[in-house]
């Protein structure tokens, strides 16, 4: 009999939220903590979930024209702190390369932070004429950025991977038509594969991308209480383009500056999920995102073990679409493994003993729910793609409904400040300065604008804003963030 | 009229084979450098044949049962010092980080060379039962390898991108079993993607991996007259399992050291490629590792313009399995246009021009051969996998008559040393001791083992080595390398 140690997760998500989603991430070997600290293994199951990422949203880019290349990890330090702004932004968290091999360095290497600078050297010198745009590459790699909050799997480490997507046209219409096409991309899937509902909106002047004219990003809001930014989309204007010197000779034959935008998708989305989706027996995987949508149990006791085994078997190859696993592990009660299956978040459980064999039937359990259903063998494969998107219906319905019930709009600082401290979010008038955001930071302990969401943009005349009183230019979503 | 900058190849292949290959890579905007000296950047058409590589070889690993993973960029010294052999194997080129920010860190980290050290650290954690295996783990990423030789694009450059496998097995059969397995999906990748003859067989002691017991590896021939090596497989025994403590309990109930492998294939295999099939006109690209395998030129003169574009455009839409380009540029003339894509190596290019139309015929040119096929616009679907698939063929028999023609069998030093000379490799009995094969280097200026073939083998008892005069144990290929 194997040792039955204690896999469960030992506290509630309602209760301790970050005790939860540490637990869950590891004891699910989804992830695990490495010797460098603050940085983490992406195990198998994580990875899968990721290459549904890059494979779904990879072919939107294709088809939209994007193309993708690989540059260079390091950065010289000069070359990083040719943008003013963008320097800044990102040098405290550089982790510098000084030395290779026994050799000290002439010059100091970045690892990227962000791939924008070494990028644009290369644009300066590939961009000729008006035939040369729209240059529209994207990469598909690992950043580090040394962060010295305490790490969080997923959610808050040194190196993650993204796609950076950085575009050069030769009209600024032309790079802000790309925003609506980047921000459906990442909507879309974060709804249609991750069933999660996010908020998309532009961020404030104090929020939005060092070097950016504006930011656009998908907002979520975790369990916990707290916002975090999602995927998002930089116009940059000609600001890099002044930097790097990327100019361009148009068809009346005159010296143009490009208009470039960059936008990403990073591995954080994942905890994101995770931490919305998850429950009290683990992870909850919506079907679309988990490699192994379905684990078969057969519930061997007694001398039918073998035509059990072998129905099992049968219900994994009729179902081989969905990448089954067969769980004929001996040692083990059927009541542990479908904790184990639980915790790891496979949205189908097939359970099939001896009363079932004699039916013809098998309980098919769904992840979310627990509901069991009583299904035909024959009639499995065509039944489980409705209770899967039923799961994934479900999921974001409830993903939706946490957003949206957490939001509240108010028009007083007091209430804000009240909304604040009871962990929601608060919709209000605000006059758009870095300042006055600076201020509402520091008397509500840290909470920041989260967007500015569509509806809050061109409110016209006559509102004030909830903190300064002076006059009113959006209405943004605020509240701590993670 | 747009300039008609000159974008040929200033240079014969057989001429200056080192200078062709660096222009015929940066001319046909494959690739370029970077202002990090050795890091070069794999622009769309570079990056689009990796992804050939990495989708096809991936989805070979998982029918396998090898699951992809991520791991750390960052390796702790003490970590990479674990394994004595294998550091002293990669330190030389290690790229340090010792800085993040402002701060210095506590001890230098080491951007990974290979991921040995820090996978195994886990493996040890997470491997405890025989349940536990096998543990099959691959990884797409990017290494750093600090040369301080001469950086030539794709072929040897400080950062490059390739598949780590590391997998352990409960017994060393399990582990040797992998061999095959691995070597037959990189042999036929090669093969049947990359149009390459390559010849697979073990390194010698002097010339296997750092901490591994033997190393298999597909060995090619550049036109140049120098050997070098594709991917390759390392059966690392139980040293890293002892180095790293990797044990589990049998089923017996006692505790055993793992058997671990580690395999790849890098982005250089694409510089082997392009230096193999390429041609005084440029690149020349097997039309399985073309993203665009087909360029449509219409040839545009007098008022007939609009019919012939719209015939281009229902041919590009015909064969949009091909992600054909329609090169309707003005200013140009079609001989321009042929030697660009000539240049950049597409597969097959479509002309139609105003007596084509009349025939309702296109002309099909293969890009090796520059042969001309007069087809129906209305079989060009169904006639162009013949094309392509014999345009693979002849690619693979040159390949393999440059590679076999150039192994020339000796028995004594003195040819052996002229062959060497004479730009081509040796097939030679070798005692096979590491001494040895350096006086070898240093008598012909560097000519080393390339690998063991498989009837170098088991060669039997009465041969003597080709230098000492020992009993030979090998017949291995020497020649020099790139």
């Amino acid at each position: 009999m194997a040792e039955e140690k204690n896999i469960g997760l030992t506290v509630k998500k309602e209760e301790n939220f970050s005790e939860w989603y540490q637990q869950v991430i590891i004891k699910s070997d989804l992830a695990d903590y490495s010797c460098v600290s603050g940085c983490m293994i992406f195990r198998p199951a994580c990875y899968s979930m990721w290459e549904v990422v890059q494979k779904t949203v990879d072919a939107r880019f294709k088809k939209m024209g994007i193309q993708n290349a690989y540059f260079p990890l390091l950065i010289p330090e000069k070359l990083l702190s040719k943008e003013a702004e963008h320097v800044e932004g990102f040098s405290p968290e550089v982790a510098w390369v000084t030395h290779a091999g026994d050799s000290k360095l002439d010059e100091r290497l970045a690892i990227r932070p962000t791939s924008e600078t070494i990028m644009y050297d290369s644009y300066a010198k590939w961009i000729r004429s008006w035939r040369d745009l729209p240059l529209r590459l994207n990469q598909w790699n690992n950043v580090v950025r040394w962060e010295f909050k305490h790490p969080v799997a997923l959610l808050r480490t040194r190196e993650f991977l993204w796609n950076e997507g950085h575009t050069a046209f030769a009209t600024q219409v032309a790079a802000e038509a790309e925003k609506e096409q980047v921000l459906e991309i990442y909507n879309d899937f974060i709804r249609d594969y991750m069933a999660l509902y996010g908020v998309v909106g532009r961020k404030t002047e104090k929020e939005k991308f060092a070097g950016a004219e504006y930011t656009y990003a998908i907002e979520h809001f975790l369990p916990s209480g707290k916002g975090i930014q999602g995927p998002d989309f930089h116009h940059d204007g000609q600001k890099f383009a002044k930097a790097f010197d990327i100019k361009f000779l148009d068809q009346d034959g005159q010296e143009q500056y490009v208009w470039q935008n960059t936008f990403a998708i990073t591995t954080r989305m994942l905890g994101v999920m995770i931490g919305i989706h998850g429950d009290n027996k683990g992870l909850v995987v919506p079907p679309k995102m988990a490699f192994n949508k379905v684990v078969i149990v057969p519930i061997i006791f007694g001398e039918r073990k073998d035509d059990i085994i072998a129905a099992a078997d049968k219900i994994r190859e009729m179902l081989s679409e969905y990448e089954p696993l067969l769980d004929d592990r001996e040692g083990h009660t059927p009541g542990w493994k479908f904790n184990e299956w639980e915790l790891k978040g496979i949205p189908i459980r097939i359970e099939i003993g001896p009363k079932d064999l004699d039916a013809q039937q098998a309980v098919v359990v769904v992840r979310d729910t627990g509901e069991k259903n009583f299904i035909k063998i024959n009639d499995l494969k065509s039944a489980l793609p409705e209770l899967m998107e039923a799961m994934h219906k479900r999921l974001y319905d409830k993903s939706k409904e946490l957003m949206e019930s957490s939001i509240i709009d108010v028009d007083d600082y007091d209430s804000f400040k009240q909304v604040i401290k009871d962990k929601r979010l608060v919709k209000a008038y605000f006059c758009g300065y870095p300042e006055c955001e600076e201020h509402i930071k520091t008397d509500t302990g840290g909470a920041g604008s989260r967007c500015i969401p569509s509806d809050g943009e061109n409110i016209g005349e006559g509102h004030t804003c909830v903190r300064c009183g002076n006059s009113a230019k959006c209405r943004p979503i605020f509240g701590k963030s993670y």
